[in-house]
């Protein structure tokens, strides 16, 4: 498995850096909006795309401006969601955050660049038909938008000092992270030719890989290693933000996992889709360490 | 004039609330972005739109929801801009801005909810062919983008301090203000059905017309009434910011003024748009006392 997604990180970012240089004027906010994208992610949204893809179809590649779009959205966000007035955070990956590297008002422009230019990138591409490109847009900007990803984020914050439970929990996260997780795996499908029954079924495979691997974040937060994570483990302990081991414990943190496990399990069973990259990948991400 | 005025922005204004209660859910996210939709702008660009696909047609009005999702791109960037990092502005039109009545977190969320939502409208109109919506997307994306709008913000605030050339000073304003102007107009007249040579000379009106609300805009810094316009004059004076005025001096600033203004009498008149909706609305921009 590490060397299949070594592989494919390193496809993807390839595409990245291409589409980043066509798509900016030199300088400073292009230096940041590569310093950011460069910054050691997993590229795990672009291959949920590409996995869900190849799961279902032996064509021709078609994910690959929606998959860049996805990892550039994702990366605005996080640019944004470490900003002094989000969540203040001067680290990310071992490395100094964009705002720290750069400074607040170029964060905050690379960001609005980064959200901007995924939509560029699916609406310019020549391989993808004109129903493609609107389906994609619409489930993208809906997934990251003020009923989706913002959303989540906004509740996130408002959260963060308060007790709360696990339907309230689920719901931050559900939109936080599953909606973009949810649309990569849904575009994959959609883009594989799957009927809207399908669709449905991989949309639900999505959330519950969103929620699999908020789960298993919290779940490393309290047995992770530090030096594999690239991050101090305990945060959560030392503040008041809720998450699944302090309101299940541990072990109930574990069952909630499973519980969704076993559901995606019968969804890809129903969708004969046991044995493919996608359900590979997602086994993978569910058991990470890091 | 003014009546007219009235009547197109109380138009576009309804539309506007309607499209946020759709797309957001209740809570301080949704007061923020509705605090900063009703904070009083003039809707200049979605009448532009609009005024301009009146000009060439009298069929039904296909403009609604990609001059809302203007409006609400532009709004993002006037939230995004004010904050403490950008230009720290605290009042805009006689209210406080986004990030003092909220906070600076919930601003933020706020300009990427604009911006994010401005594509889900667009991608989600029933009135519009796949087409359409595609050529809108790609428009817009690339006018707001980091070889627009965002690069034009990037260079502004990297030459606040600097002295600076016309060449420059129009460089910046063609991106930061223009494109969004540009795209206004060029999408009233595709929407319209004009050729591609007709939308060729709609796109050199449209960036003629910002670089004349741009001159305009520093005419009134100088010669302006603090009451008619909302905000104290004089401020460009009392910091190192370039400005027409202050390069060409005033009669200087109003003879490029009047150059641009002569080049889009031109090409209105190619276009046999001299007596339209249009050419009235310019005339208006570039006359505005406020």
């Amino acid at each position: 498995m590490d060397q299949y997604l070594k592989e494919q990180k390193a496809w993807i970012d390839e595409k990245i850096y291409t589409k980043i240089n066509e798509f900016t004027s030199e300088g400073r906010l292009r230096d940041s909006i590569i310093y950011s994208m460069k910054a050691g992610g997993k590229r795990l949204r672009p291959m949920l795309m590409k996995a869900t893809f190849e799961s279902f179809s032996d064509s021709d590649p078609l994910y690959v401006s929606p998959a860049v779009a996805l990892e550039m959205l994702h990366t605005y966000t996080l640019i944004h969601d470490d900003l002094p007035a989000m969540d203040d955070d001067d680290m990310r990956r071992g490395r100094w955050t964009n705002h720290i590297e750069f400074d607040e008002a170029t964060a905050i422009l690379a960001g609005d660049s980064l959200l901007t230019m995924s939509f560029e990138l699916i609406s310019s591409d020549p391989s993808l038909s004109s129903e493609q490109k609107v389906f994609i847009v619409h489930q993208l900007s809906r997934a990251a938008g003020p009923k989706g990803m913002v959303a989540g984020q906004m509740w996130d914050m408002q959260y963060e000092d308060l007790e709360t439970d696990v339907d309230t929990l689920k719901r931050i996260h559900s939109n936080k992270t599953g909606k973009l997780i949810a649309f990569s795996i849904i575009t994959g499908g959609y883009l594989a030719g799957l009927e809207e029954g399908k669709l449905q079924k991989l949309k639900e495979i999505g959330e519950a890989v969103g929620l699999i691997f908020q789960i298993q974040d919290d779940i490393l937060d309290v047995t992770g290693d530090t030096a594999k994570l690239g991050k101090a483990t305990g945060s959560d302990e030392s503040n008041l933000k809720s998450t699944y081991p302090k309101l299940l414990g541990l072990e109930g943190a574990k069952q909630e996992k499973q519980k969704y496990e076993r559901r995606v399990e019968e969804l890809l069973g129903d969708l004969e889709a046991d044995e493919t990259p996608l359900a590979d990948l997602i086994g993978y991400m569910s058991q990470r360490e890091y």
